[in-house]
């Protein structure tokens, strides 16, 4: 019988993060006030330092520290599934595999840096976090982390996610966080854009916003965010780096890297140890940024300095971007509703190291639903994008006939978007 | 560091089931018309022949075909967890593993025995399979594994989780089945409750009439039944006969072994192996069924010989039973709303085999989210009072000092009971 699953042993877990800042010059964030490189003291009263310190950092390897890898360890190392069901489903030659990051108790590859971002902030003692969340992976992977170390935690969750994904709230509250839908009542900000927008169904740049707020006016209270900036990526390499101990077992290497895109954490964890070797001139590996239709940061954004949030409360990022005035329809994959991408993803697309392509809503529930019958896991909205180009990818195999080895980054379980298979089986998916 | 989860490798995955009824004397199924054993020939309007057969049989280990061990493999081995941060939550000296067959597509234990009741009845010719379910964990087990196979599927859900757990539905049909709440205006039994009792929140007995008279009435369709019966028991011990090979990689043996108990299936699957022991006088290993107070079979029911279900259309089954007729309150456990036991587990409760005890809603969920603030994982709140029990067990440890190595088996995730949670916070969980 063919191995399905590759797994590693706990043993096996990476001891560090990979750092790709220290092979690409990516451009810093700057002080909107002066247009000058911000001063890292200035983000002090909504970071811990040491996240402050890991955004600017060009050492090439990061430890992990041994508290953080024993929570990893609850899920971690996840494992390295290959398709067969889907490649005969499709009658490809392909070979597909994919990384599974469901497998974490808030069903997405998010904890991994939430995990990290909370262990930092308890040993410099902070006593509660503020964030954002868009679909719901984010809040709860933090209020999950938060749990662990005993600190409180805010969620302001993007209004049309808090009705549309009731049950993510519910895990929110389960693992002790207090979660409320954004725009709220509980900020300047929030009662502002509820006045101005009073049919909002809210976006991340608002709830960003808030968050920040919150954590910039309460005492011992500092903000986490969950993808863009290069601390969440560098977290997120333990994904890539397991994979490349799991494809070291198999006699195959990824011609194909594919991941979905909103603020680009998962396919910065899946791809850079692989770009890293590309831009060593190693290997020539195809990265493939997914994004939907509805919010084409890649695809259609401009690449250039922009706010992160749309209260234009946070520092510029040298990013492709709508404008952070954007506010995309309500998909139902929130968690790629961000009108920004990570300077870093940003600068490996500017630089043609990595490709973008984007989707309509409709044809990527189509690719989820023949995922789930043939592999049986119900996928996240927001993973399903990386689904419906490895589907792609995988049927320009069969027509060429090329055996190619396609590895997608399965970020997160669907089990809290089932309401939007529910529009998607009785016809009522809009396709935006 | 020490680990966390305990794995096997795909090839360590039991070759065989291991069938009690070599080593147990367990009463036979009677035909209701003669109160003489039934006879084979008359449940294969039902029943595929194979299962038949393995309903009955003597054999000690019966071979697991490869094409249900590949589809196994999708999920299988699953993990041993020790629970390090829960012994530190409760301050206890005992030795907490748990068994986490939460990492099935459909989230439960439940699709060990429906991939290969899919399976069976494939290699059979069966086009149509018809069941009940309460939560919704085994009817969307059948309907991934009909899935698997090519076999149209019907699911008869019990009404009041019907409604008080959307998301399950919506996976059922994410895997192609068809699902209505029951009592359903679809059969004749259905329509006759529903007069009969217009505000019936159903019930498992009710739901069985429904899908065996469908089975017994239409062409080509079978039966299963996700709990219970002999069969469903010999498939789950993939689960108990794993947990064996996992616990020889410790240092460690079970002295309890602890499972939630509705018909019985799970528990069976994690004793069973263990209990073969017991038998033959090699151990002597506490088990431990664990049923709500609101459904009290083996704890408050009388051992005979009863209907299955509500219409008396099964035949008889000596086992504990509240009555045929017996509808329980609709707690959250819906896969605990069970009238009657296991044959098996009946069988060894008498025989002083294996102990019962029965917890209230409220404490229930008290102890699962304990165990979700240490552990992250939100169990089903079936497995939830397995969970309590283990924790009562843990805290008598605490007491007295002893380093007892308790397992239980946390046999679902509870993604699709959110529901049950939030009215668990908002203190609307009524205390049956």
């Amino acid at each position: 019988m063919e191995h399905t699953k590759i797994l590693l042993d706990e043993n096996e877990m990476p001891k560090q993060w990979y750092n790709i800042l220290a092979d690409l010059s990516v451009e810093p964030p700057l002080n909107p006030a002066t247009n000058e490189p911000m001063n890292p003291k200035d983000l002090e009263p909504i970071f811990a330092k040491e996240l402050i310190k890991q955004e600017a950092s060009t050492k090439r390897y990061i430890d992990i520290p041994e508290e953080i890898r024993e929570i990893y360890s609850l899920w971690r190392p996840s494992p390295l599934y290959r398709a067969h069901r889907l490649e005969k489903a499709l009658g490809t030659p392909a070979k597909i595999y994919y990384k599974n990051e469901s497998v974490s108790p808030a069903g997405s590859h998010k904890p991994n840096t939430a995990v990290a971002q909370a262990y930092y902030n308890m040993k410099e003692g902070t006593e509660r976090i503020t964030t954002e969340t868009g679909a719901g992976q984010w809040g709860s992977a933090l209020s999950l982390s938060c749990n662990y170390f005993g600190i409180e935690c805010k969620v302001y969750m993007v209004s049309s996610s808090f009705y549309q994904k009731p049950y993510r709230k519910s895990l929110i509250n389960l693992w002790g966080a207090n979660v409320v839908p954004s725009p709220s009542p509980d900020t300047q900000f929030g009662r502002k854009i509820r006045e101005m927008y009073p049919d909002t169904s809210g976006s991340l740049g608002i709830a960003i916003s808030e968050a920040v707020e919150d954590a910039a006016l309460n005492d011992n209270t500092k903000y986490a965010l969950g993808s863009v900036l290069n601390h969440t990526c560098l977290h997120q390499t333990v994904v890539g780096l397991e994979t490349q101990k799991q494809f070291a077992k198999t006699e195959d290497y990824p011609d194909i890297i594919i991941g979905c895109c909103g603020g680009g954490s998962n396919l910065a964890g899946a791809s850079l140890p692989y770009i890293r070797d590309n831009i060593a001139g190693k290997t020539n590996t195809r990265v493939i940024a997914v994004e939907p239709s509805a919010c084409p940061t890649l695809t259609s954004g401009d690449f250039k300095y922009d706010f992160g949030d749309m209260a234009k409360m946070t520092p510029l990022l040298k990013m492709f971007t709508l404008g952070s005035e954007f506010i995309p329809p309500a998909i139902h994959a929130g968690g790629l509703r961000y009108h920004g991408a990570s300077p870093i993803i940003s600068k490996l697309v500017a630089d043609g190291l990595m490709e973008a392509t984007a989707y309509h809503q409709v044809e990527v529930f189509d690719a989820s639903v023949t995922f789930a019958r043939s592999e049986g896991i119900a996928p996240a909205p927001e993973s399903a994008h990386a689904i419906k180009c490895t589907i792609d990818e995988a049927m320009k195999c069969k027509q060429t006939g090329e055996e190619k080895t396609i590895f997608f980054n399965l970020s997160g379980h669907g089990h809290f978007d089932m309401g939007s298979y529910d529009k998607y089986f009785s016809g009522d998916l809009s396709n935006e």
